[in-house]
């Protein structure tokens, strides 16, 4: 009954993963992917982006411009077992989930359901003012400090010392405040790979975006096998 | 960066499975175990099972008969990366949490966080009088009816036409009472493959306890990487 090796040959599952900020590079653009890959060897992704958001979505305007760009390049994407939002705000997952009869992912919610197995506080670390629904939701008023590490305006900040040293400042301030659990809230933390970082300084369990977003699609794609 | 195949040639993560039944047949004994390697090609399990429970766990008496042996069969198991206690009551795992390195998976808590993406409202469908404590853990006051189907006694009934039989009614009935989920909660379950049976019949998402430990396991695996 074992079937060790599918993976190699024959990949299991083609998933489609939408990035949400405009990138003309092709590593840059696969990043997210390779990483699910590497994580799940049954899973095939090829990766799309949209058009137009070269600094992605960072706000409620940026998002309300890209939700509509991400539903008509999911509905025209055909041959795939299920499509990722790779975006910790989950644009447009709500509206995909009632137009397509594959599964839909969404980076929040998955990054939030898997947090809430380690502990009963969390931390929600991510790019934006306002903590992303999937969070909000999923937490409820179990959510302690808020989201922003100081001097972070959107996802390219990320890579650079400065803003590496202001997420790790932003962790240990919210452990600090009581998280159990920190939930990274912008899929940028995966590309920086910060997670484990960070749980090296914090000693608490920080959840990769990425990696669970990943897990929640692999999840989908056995349940429909 | 792709790694794909590795699985086929030396699985990742070495997984220690402990069935909380006697069974000397092994087959049986390893069913769980290969279930998991199908679905997780990484992931290479050894199955061992607790001695003279021949009827497994099913109240209170015969899972606090079980505790320290499964507590002294998993301490004395070395070169693990992860364990799991195949049972949907976790027996033993808060406490082998405390005084084990490795990460310790129950199907309970791992089937109750995984059927909160589906849904607000849950059908528990077992063989114990009372839900497993994994389960009104996560959903709190969000569970409907009630957890045995009629006739079931123990994990032995589960594979009869009339055990399948009273199962598939049992969950026809918590979805009329509004489930918008049913979480399996027997391993057993598992082992005659009923998840996909009652999706079909009920067009609500069933989750399967077997697979919903052995994803948890696979994300507790790649979280230490």
């Amino acid at each position: 009954m074992t079937n060790k090796g599918v993976g190699i040959l024959n990949p299991h599952f083609k998933i489609g993963l939408i990035r949400v900020v405009t990138l003309s590079d092709e590593q840059m653009l696969n990043l997210h992917g390779q990483l699910i890959e590497h994580y799940f060897p049954e899973l095939q992704v090829e990766s799309r982006c949209i058009d137009a958001q070269p600094t992605g979505i960072h706000d409620e305007q940026t998002e309300q411009l890209a939700v509509p760009k991400i539903i008509k390049l999911a509905k025209e994407w055909q041959g795939l077992d299920a499509i990722v939002v790779s975006c910790a705000n989950d644009p447009a997952v709500k509206e995909l989930r009632e137009e397509l009869s594959i599964p839909v992912i969404g980076a929040g919610e998955s990054t939030a359901l898997l947090a809430t197995r380690y502990g009963q506080t969390f931390g929600v670390l991510g790019i934006t003012e306002e903590i992303p629904r999937g969070y909000r939701k999923t937490f409820g008023d179990r959510i302690v400090g808020n989201c922003l590490p100081e001097g972070i305006h959107s996802t390219l900040d990320l890579p650079t010392t400065e803003g590496k040293k202001s997420v790790t400042a932003k962790a240990l301030e919210l452990k600090e405040l009581g998280a159990e659990v920190i939930a990274l809230a912008c899929t940028g933390m995966s590309t920086i790979g910060i997670a484990k970082e960070l749980e090296q300084v914090c000693h608490i369990p920080v959840i990769d975006p990425v990696m669970a977003e990943g897990l929640m699609t692999y999840f989908e794609c056995l349940r429909k096998e």
